[in-house]
């Protein structure tokens, strides 16, 4: 059976760099291998009160940056999770395979309950690890990039397919998780990156605002550059970053630099991200919000036929 | 606005008396006054392991007995929950608006968690009350027939409308509960009337069929047929039901049989029912399962336009 990659993000802004080097470009990569799924996620941010309004603004800039990057729509899936009610009626069935104890279990619900005492988890929440199994079921989905704290939710999916062969027929195909490598890249004040932290470069950034948040970026007064992730991390994610970007290892970049200090090291590394976003900023210019809107439209008329064929499996195998 | 009513069955087999006496009766009456949907609720018999290979047997023959009591395909929109995906979309953000507490507070779900400490409750059953939520407000359904043991998933609803509402914008009406008068009608041991105590008369039966099952009834010694529910109740309950389909006081008929004893209550039972079913099994043979699959078919696409509709007003609303 051919491999099938699911992956997703949910709309909540722009992308940054930690996104490209953290799945993107991956993304960029597999698409030549796998026949891809790209599912937008937008029924997940709607416990974010304020945020439906936004939701719209926010698949177009998705959008934009999948193109800007590479994602080749002719290629992938895009759409929208909540354009295909075919794969969101896969969760009744599935909710009966799973018990109320084993998604209690899960670690993600479990650290949700723990941290909310005050505010209440919604069943919306509750239910996450079986929503994820539509999204990944639904396309028979058997690739799935994801990070190490997603490895419990992949292992429901599992579950819930396990479950719905024996009982009913065999129908699901059982996913696995891809565990890519990420380089550990870390915001311009060291901490995680993050839109929310103002630490983050966004592909769309311009130059003067690339090289504005580099400037402010966190480092040392020790002039000598070295890479040296225990004692000097700011420094060594600048240099990382750098790396990245020009495809160096970081220590040539800090032996390059020398006794440059941080002026030196910022400059280097605003060359290297403005440089290396260039393409991707061109490509990002070239395509106009009519054209997101037709190849959003496209991808979830493909899922949607997709969705169709799975409902009609399952309904098939369970008698109806 | 005008109102519309939202009822339903879940798919288990034939319809008996009790059913006709305690629910389909008032639909015949109520299908004249208002705009009326009749959801088939197969998701929810998907629990009981061995089902599904009988759920498509089990929705004709509801829809033979549906037909055959006068419910009108061209007044009642009837349809098949799992053929409408936007109906079940609309779980989603229906599923953000409750909590986990709330849904574990629920008594019926309280109830099956207490009682099925081996066997673990689904996450079909502990969402329930949020499956009829949108089994309601997809028809913006406003009068919902029910039993008092179902108030509080009715609560459940109107807690999720109102939320909606209040969250997002004016959508749904908060639908009412319609608790009708329903005559205690026992089965013919004397227990509650269930068809797999086999204590029921099937709408469908035959003649003889009925009348076997009567002869078969619980009764008592005493020759005086009296109507005493404290201290003969399986001789009231056959009153009762005799009562019913002759349109008369049960009273008065203990008063006319007098000294006959059970044999002649017996009889007039028997004859009673099968008058009273006559026109009914009558109208059960005229209609084939070609007819049913049509009346289907026709009601499954009524019903998903109004979802469609509903649901293109709920991601409207939502800024989707």
């Amino acid at each position: 059976m051919k491999d099938v990659v699911l992956t997703g993000d949910r709309p909540t802004g722009r992308l940054h760099l930690g996104h490209y080097f953290g799945s993107l470009a991956n993304r960029v990569n597999l698409q030549h291998e796998y026949p891809m799924y790209v599912l937008i996620a937008d029924y997940q941010v709607i416990t974010d009160r304020d945020l439906p309004g936004r939701i719209q603004r926010n698949i177009t800039d998705l959008l934009l940056d999948y193109l800007a990057v590479g994602l080749d729509p002719a290629k992938v899936t895009i759409f929208q999770h909540s354009a295909i009610p075919e794969l969101n009626q896969l969760l009744l069935p599935f909710l009966s395979l799973v018990s109320v104890a084993e998604l209690r279990r899960n670690p993600t619900v479990k650290d949700e309950i723990a941290h909310s005492s005050q505010q209440a988890v919604s069943g919306l929440m509750f239910t996450y690890p079986v929503h994820q199994a539509a999204d990944i079921l639904f396309c028979k989905g058997t690739l799935v990039p994801v990070g190490k704290d997603q490895l419990p939710h992949i292992e429901v999916t599992r579950l819930v397919a396990r479950r719905f062969n024996e009982r009913y027929a065999e129908v699901f195909p059982l996913p696995e998780a891809m565990l890519g490598e990420r380089p550990l890249l870390n915001g311009l004040d060291g901490g995680k990156m993050s839109k929310s932290r103002g630490n983050a470069i966004d592909l769309a950034a311009t130059e003067d605002e690339t090289a504005a948040l580099i400037r402010k970026a966190r480092t040392d007064s020790d002039r000598l550059i070295t890479y040296d992730e225990t004692h000097r991390p700011e420094v060594a994610n600048l240099l990382t970053l750098a790396g990245l970007c020009l495809d160096r290892p970081p220590q040539d970049i800090a032996d390059e630099i020398g006794h440059g200090g941080a002026a030196a090291l910022k400059r280097l590394v605003t060359e290297a991200v403005n440089e290396f976003l260039r393409p991707i900023r061109q490509r990002r210019r070239e395509h106009t919000e009519a054209d997101v809107r037709q190849i959003l439209a496209a991808g979830n008329e493909r899922a949607r036929e997709r969705a169709i064929r799975t409902l009609d499996e399952v309904r098939a195998a369970m008698g109806f």
